[in-house]
């Protein structure tokens, strides 16, 4: 894009209804029409999913008295610079500070301590889509970092290591359905290196993806809670001798902010927003071609049955019959990214046909009325979406052979070299960039040469 | 019932799987799988409405600073004893405080303010799906007092008060689909006193049920807000001649707690709870009725065919096969509220039937299982649910003669008499129960006998 990949972004969230960052409060989005909508969209893609699969729909308190929140100490370490405390409630000061919820953890396990009796209570599988808050001192960027963080919260306890293990892994599938299958966003998965991960697990995997100035977006984390919490929350149950034990956990979200953010990013172009079809507010847009009147009235006939007969399908559908000259109407509907733009003029009509124009690759076709199949349309616009996505993705994967390629390199994508896990190495890799993860494969240091394990680093939001 | 109404009432929270009034903070419901997915049914049925009829979906901030809630002044004076404020930011006091949404008027104002130019931009017409928070001095009780509100709301804007009147219409008609549609739930409509209207409005009106005990619940009220907060907040728009003028506004809700609360109470009897086909977690239950091991297999097979055939036509179905007795099996579902109860037994079977037991009526059929019409079903279960209450609620209302009749029936429902608008007959009258509204009616006073109008009155959550 000639454009600054910045402007470009701010631009599409302004002109297209998707948030207002001119609210009071800095770092807190209004999200409007479209943007809402697809969150919307999504949350209750997830939702039905996490349910299949055993989860119960709940929704826990967002104030947090404080005795709780500080129960876990390394879990408050992380967050008490993040916290918004209430303190005062009417015209009086409360008994005692509550926290406006960074997490849930510290609330929802409270209630699990209640709810875990025998091994028949677990396992405990629920999720929530709530907001929470995190004043965060960094400076904000809209969907991306923000102090009000719209997502869904999956908590679960079991009996064993092994069923949370298995649960980490379902849940890698349904966050990759959602992101990659609903989204159509390419995705890499990586183990957090120990000293990045959530506060108080044993280690915290997550999913995320490469956005068109290169740096990398976390869209979604999953944590292996181990028996941290159980222990210090009381949460145990007992076995069919009666013996008791603390539950295994696991806890895991996706920001809908941040896929928001990054499914215009990701499948945008110079033309504005390319929306994949099951998310996008209007899906296909018809307009009529009309430059004489005496045309009007059959093309408005025409276009309003193709209208109804797609609604009835369940297809959100636009009639864009406004006076504007159709290139006009083009360019709009462009930026706002509708996956199939239907026109109708006076000859189509009388050949009994359509010209149907993909957004995604800007193929035009026209198209016997009788033989216009959308939904195959959209699986054919999501196919490809991805497909182009992954490629984009596929090619800012780097492995660098020298410390200055390695400079060259990170800022435009992930890139894998070797280090030595000393911290002398580490700092002039930490300067160019974030370390997403330490694998377990073998590699020599970038720095020093020695004998290392492969990392992967990246400019990061 | 013999049970006390409260009683049974706690005891369906409890038993049922609906909430969990035991978390730390007193009022700060936890809800849980059952209570949350029937909430979130209600929710998405009104979204749909509200977006259908033009209403975007949205997400405003939840902090709204001091400034902005102080704007208007009648408004805060509503709410300045309940409100939430944060003051503090991980270690550091804020600049101002900021407090909790009680509700969303001067947090989406300031925005409308912003998005209203010219008569182009109106109307607006924005919903979303949050909780609010009061810090209730009263006594909370779960579902129906709570100091953590999960509703709706919707806000708008329009170029004329005629455009806002209609659009008043219009909710009415969307929440009656809500609580009358989808819930079976008898309303009233009620336009509040002047003194009772919501802090900042021309005047309120709102949506009441009744509850088994005689008392009323308000399920959701309607604001007209003429230009009282556009002036304030300078909401305007230029007309197509450039000139100014202010917008005119409603606002509105039903909170989701209460709606559960009355669709658990007005329907349940005495073996438990009713549900409503469309909102019902599970909505058909199968149980095998095999008192021979010979007879499992072929009874299995045909319970396993009308599940897959029940689910392919999205109908939320559990099959109970434990090893407890037939008549254990009832009661739990019975309690639960699932409409239908279908069981199968080897004799069944062998005639092609299945037994089909509704839970609203009791009634027993025997359906020859190429006949089974389980949608047929749910709306005779809904339209039974819908007349037995409406005759409940109908039993309800009194037009007593006597101050003494007058006292009898408060309690009882809901109580039209005359009253004469002198403040020392309003005394008796209120220490009976709550002036619900103030009709257009003659009456003769209840109290003195002097010409005034009719009231209705009601004790009330």
């Amino acid at each position: 894009m000639a454009e600054d990949f910045g402007e470009w972004y701010r631009r599409m969230l302004a002109d297209n209804n998707i948030v207002d960052d001119r609210y009071e409060v800095k770092g807190m989005l209004v999200y409007r029409g479209n943007g809402m909508f697809m969150i919307k969209q999504m949350a209750r893609y997830l939702e039905d999913l996490l349910e299949a699969d055993g989860h119960e729909p709940t929704l826990f308190p967002a104030l947090i008295p404080e005795n709780l929140l500080l129960t876990e100490s390394e879990h408050i370490a992380g967050f008490e610079d993040q916290v918004y405390w209430v303190t005062q409630g009417g015209k009086n000061a409360l008994e005692r500070k509550l926290a406006l919820r960074p997490t849930s953890e510290t609330c929802m396990y409270t209630m699990f301590a209640l709810w875990s009796r025998t091994h028949q209570d677990l396992p405990i599988k629920v999720h929530q889509t709530v907001c929470v808050y995190r004043c965060e001192t960094k400076q904000t960027r809209p969907l991306i970092r923000s102090r009000e963080i719209y997502w869904n919260e999956g908590h679960t306890a079991f009996a064993t290591r092994q069923e949370a293990l298995a649960n980490i892994e379902s849940i890698r599938e349904i966050y990759t359905k959602l992101l990659n299958g609903l989204l159509c966003l390419p995705i890499q998965i990586n183990e957090r290196p120990q000293w990045d991960k959530f506060p108080g697990a044993e280690y915290t995997i997550a999913l995320e993806t490469i956005m068109p100035d290169g740096r990398t977006l976390q869209l979604a984390t999953i944590h292996n809670l181990g028996q941290h919490f159980s222990k210090v929350f009381n949460i145990q149950f007992d076995d069919d001798k009666g013996e008791k034990h603390y539950v295994w956990q696991t806890s895991y979200g996706p920001g809908f902010g941040r896929l928001l953010a990054a499914t215009i990013s990701v499948h945008g172009d110079e033309r504005g927003m390319v929306l994949p079809p099951k998310v996008a507010p209007v899906q296909v847009v018809l307009i009529p071609v009309v430059y004489k009147d005496s045309d009007k009235e059959s093309v408005m006939g025409c276009i309003t049955g193709i209208r109804d007969s797609l609604k009835k399908q369940g297809i959100r559908v636009a009639v864009d019959d406004g006076p504007e000259r159709p290139g006009a109407k083009y360019f709009l509907w462009e930026q706002r990214g509708v996956p199939l733009r239907i026109e109708v003029g006076p000859r189509d009509l009388k050949e009994g046909k359509a010209v149907v124009v993909r957004r995604d690759s800007g193929e035009k076709l026209s198209v016997p009325l009788d033989k216009l199949d959308v939904q195959a349309m959209f699986s054919q616009i999501e196919d490809n979406m991805r497909t182009k996505a992954q490629k984009k993705f596929d090619e800012c994967q780097f492995m660098p052979q020298t410390l200055g390629q390695f400079r060259d390199s990170v800022g435009k994508g992930i890139v894998s070299v070797g280090w030595c896990e000393k911290p002398e190495c580490a700092k002039p890799i930490e300067e160019a960039g974030t370390i997403l993860s330490l694998t377990k494969e073998s590699g020599s240091c970038i720095v020093c040469g020695r004998a290392g394990k492969v990392i992967k680093v990246a400019k990061t939001y």
